[in-house]
């Protein structure tokens, strides 16, 4: 009895053993799952904020998969539209807001003018204070697009920040096209994209002349030259107007505007 | 005896069944730890890759913890230091060298400044081509100490830069105090640090005033009396010597410098 006993208690141990041994592995496993989960879903969420700082775009035009690639020195160089754009006496009038009005005043405006660059196929470099500079790598006449889609959306929004009580918004955009060498720069802990080229000081006199003009586009004969090539070789018409602006001196300068925006800013 | 076989054979079965679930589970799991470390490591590594373009003393500043709880429109205001550091001549420079040269160059020069700046409690707020600005938020004095520290290690930098076959290294730096209104701007897809303030305006004309005057330090009188201000209540003296610009107009800048960097540019 004491022997039949003993040799059915050892397997049933087992079983009972082998039971809670998978019972108890189920569920570390279902544990370290939903940890894991948590963990994952953090960290995606700080790469997709991280992410915003740092646009894709800007890793396709260096050639590289994911931003662990890139490296303090990598480079390219590329003819292509450069446009700049700039709120009229931002600086001046902000003065007279509190930093809550500042930034709603100023993101207002950037996420009304953020996707139509991104529309036309722009990079957008760098913000800087109410400045945007902008990069269009892969095509010329959709940059002149771009300026003149950004400048129709100021129409309503001027409208809208009036009603709200904000300051009369104005902006001037300026457009060139050239050479420009980008890479990235700085140390080990702080690192940046870093555009170098002599064309940016001709963005940034074609932008400044914008007030100088009172012109709502401005853009210089080497970025007409390369959108009206472009559009030739695809065979269409500009859908907007250009004038040249015969006491620009240094560089030839045109005004561009269409039915919608008009000339002056 | 077929039955004492067939109530065996259930328990051998069962616990057979048991065993491989045991080891099937453990299997699993021991590929998925595998899996989670890989995706972890490639995670972990896309957030120092990206880390690097949002310095982490930016969230301090922001009261943030991390970057996700980092929004559009957060913002905050201080009374600090604030430096422009730029290389002379660097656009016209850069149109002799190659790529490669001119990012050898700049990195070259990044990597002897930025680490001095962060130790003296700077950070770096932008790169912008050669030019860099940074902000000194926590003390003032530091500023000017970080500032003649940059034109020390220039003058070891620019021998080494000469026997690389370099061009000459020379650069300008800029100090004013002021009030300057620091937040977030974009849109959903690209976000970007915005530093809004007419002292920054300052800046950049005292940094180019180290051109027309060939200095190597120029700083307003409000920068110098932060300094001072602050250099009293710690009860110590200045170790640097500073002199009034006479000639300089509308603001009222001063030269410093050491027996080490010495007055002219």
């Amino acid at each position: 009895m004491f022997q039949i006993l003993g040799s059915q208690l050892l397997p049933i141990s087992f079983v009972v053993f082998c039971l809670c041994q998978t019972i108890i592995l189920a569920y570390i496993q279902i544990n370290s799952e939903k940890k894991v989960q948590q963990l994952y879903k953090f960290l995606i969420e700080t790469n997709d904020s991280y992410q915003r700082f740092v646009p894709k775009q800007f890793l396709e035009l260096f050639s590289k998969k994911d931003i662990t690639s890139l490296e303090i020195g990598d480079k390219f160089s590329r003819n292509m539209m450069i446009l700049s754009a700039d709120i009229r006496n931002f600086t001046a009038m902000s003065e007279d807001m509190s930093g809550i009005q500042v930034f709603k005043f100023l993101n207002g405006y950037f996420e009304k003018v953020a996707p139509v660059i991104q529309k036309h196929g722009g990079i957008i470099e760098k913000y800087l204070g109410d400045g945007i500079i902008a990069f269009f790598p892969y095509n010329c006449e959709s940059a002149l697009k771009c300026a003149l889609e950004m400048q129709e959306n100021m129409i309503t929004l001027r409208q809208e920040f009036k009603e709200k009580g904000l300051p009369e918004l104005k902006i001037g955009i300026g457009i060139h096209y050239g050479n420009v060498l980008v890479g990235t720069a700085g140390d080990a802990s702080r690192m940046s994209e870093v555009a170098i080229s002599k064309e940016l000081d001709v963005l940034t006199h074609v932008e400044s002349a914008t007030k100088r003009y009172n012109k709502a586009i401005i853009v210089t004969k080497e970025a007409v030259g390369a959108a009206a090539w472009e559009a030739k070789t695809n065979n269409h018409k500009f859908e907007f107007y250009g004038k040249k602006i015969p006491e620009a001196i240094g560089h030839e300068l045109y005004y561009i505007y269409n039915d919608v925006v008009g000339k002056d800013l």
